[in-house]
């Protein structure tokens, strides 16, 4: 025997790319073109550097209140982590925690299958509809627990809050989880649907419409009751999991509402734009409500144009992988960064 | 049934308090009494802001790099977290992975059986002998794994880098873990014991002796195996878990050695100062090599000097445990606020 035999052996998530060098245009991995909100790099110069000695607050106080004041909610329905992938991690550990299997759409965010191969948690795939839409009644059936994001990822496809309560609605025995990563570029939040179902959580994020990848904040809103277990969980792993500038900073972003609705207005008719542009193109694509758009074009392979994109510094997301291998995820990037990228679709495909 | 009967159900850890008024002598976390180091500050105020909107480095190479060349190791036998709670939480998961007991002290880091029990590990605790010391023979006994802190904690006692190579070659099978969050106090590391033990993870952190337990930064170094497994881990959890402040302000932390040497060398005066006060008030207390002291009273119950300590806004640590529930963690802080410690000792005791 060695220690080996006895080691938790997994095959992790591969995240988009990271590029060192500075020219390129990155339009990958969901980020935000912008900076974000002003008083952000304001309070960043300010920081109270002697207070790096001490723990940081284990409530995460600063980020709750602004969060629970921003959304119309109690602090004790907000929970914080280092971004949304810990938040959704926790949750999988703290809720889906039964011999039934979960369920998810099967084109959908690719780190689900893989939180529920690291917990030993049983699951079975939805398959999207033929219009890359979310089948509602594949989640009619027997499970141990729900999630699926809104506006799906990679598809960008927004699904109308009747279908989502409508899943919810037929699952009152697990806890059903709406991941809403994109919402704010244009979809309607499940967060209403709260006051009706004490075992919804609705799951965002700040790397995506308020540009703070970098500082690791995610969230989510859910009852008081299923918040408390989940603080429980994670006060089970590490106590101070968000650090002293993400707090601060956190709530700085949440404070300037004018910059975020900016940003997102911004995002969005660039999106529309895009779209228009990679139609005439002879691209095809699901309608998407998020900062991306995931295209297919009628005669070129999605693998060719990634190479050449490639090749022209400007990175795009490709997965060889069933069901998804004939399509790009773009990410919306800034109006003259996709004003660069259609001059590079042209000429490569015109 | 209901949702709520699947949930994970636990007893979390309840970490010291952290009192929320400014005016307050807090030796209760074992914090740092002194500012990070100044290039930490300086790089602050300089931190590219506009960067947050783009996700971190998932290699951490910043501070992975710095600490590499701090220990003389390969890049790729560090591994870092957001805290060692997070490294330790996540060897956990990835190397405790059989159905035989872990061993761990029975008096020592009180999350070791919250992490056993959320991941349903079964573990056996190893009983101190009656000095306080690690009972080495109990480490010798089959076992799915082992971890110690030394100095262990709350007593901080040191052991001897014999005794503890002594455990590691009596467990050739398993994981040993060495937990070294106060080994830069006066103790010897264990890491030149990789050379010989590829099933050896030394453990640190920079919440205490590098001053910055705000910005959540703990490694891990061992063979680039364990750290291989360990980041297959990590990736299936969380790509991006150390934010892009803690990677920048970190490794500025680490290449200032003199200053890491003078703040450390402060403490250990001043412990050494405290110790004979407390003799000299009629406490008694395992010799430590930590930035705390784990003393009892000759004739005065612990729970009485907490609780008189604690009007005189004198933070320490209590516990109301079997074993422990007569001695107080005093955690060292400057002169001057040991001074004022001692003196209200003395005038409540005297």
């Amino acid at each position: 025997m060695s220690w080996e035999d006895s080691v938790r052996k997994v095959v992790p998530y591969v995240a988009g790319e990271q590029p060192k060098q500075k020219d390129v245009i990155k339009l990958n991995t969901n980020e935000c073109p912008y900076p974000p909100a002003p008083a952000v790099a304001k309070l960043a110069e300010n920081l109270d550097t002697d207070a790096f000695r001490l723990y940081p607050d284990p409530d995460t106080t600063p980020i709750v209140t602004a969060l629970a004041e921003y959304y119309g909610v109690k602090k004790e329905q907000v929970f914080v982590g280092v971004g949304s992938d810990d938040v959704i991690s926790m949750a999988f550990l703290t809720f889906f925690n039964n011999e039934k299997p979960i369920l998810f759409p099967d084109v959908t965010y690719s780190f689900y299958d893989v939180w529920a191969d690291l917990y030993h948690i049983p699951y079975k795939t939805v398959a999207l509809k033929d219009d890359w839409s979310i089948d509602v009644e594949g989640f009619k059936q027997e499970n141990g627990g729900v999630i699926f994001p809104n506006p799906n990822a990679p598809t960008g496809l927004y699904m109308d809050l009747e279908y989502v309560e409508e899943i919810i609605k037929a699952n009152p025995d697990v806890v059903v989880m709406v991941d809403e990563a994109y919402i704010d570029f244009g979809g309607k939040s499940a967060l209403p649907l709260l006051e009706k179902y004490d075992n919804l959580l609705v799951i965002q994020t700040f790397s995506k419409s308020r540009a703070m990848a970098g500082l690791r904040i995610g969230f989510c809103i859910g009852n008081e009751k299923l918040i408390k277990y989940l603080n429980d969980v994670k006060f089970s792993f590490n106590s101070y999991t968000m650090n002293r500038p993400s707090q601060a900073l956190g709530a700085a972003a949440v404070q300037d509402d004018a910059y975020f609705k900016e940003i997102t207005g911004k995002i969005i008719a660039t999106r529309e734009w895009t779209k228009k542009e990679l139609t005439r193109l002879g691209f095809t694509f699901p309608d998407s409500k998020a900062n991306f758009i995931f295209a297919s074009h009628k005669s070129v392979p999605a693998a060719d144009i990634f190479n050449y994109l490639r090749q022209q510094n400007i990175y795009v997301r490709y997965w060889n992988k069933d069901r998804i291998n004939n399509s790009l995820r773009i990410t919306i990037g800034t109006d003259s960064q996709m004003q660069l990228l259609i001059a590079a679709l042209e000429a490569y495909l015109g």
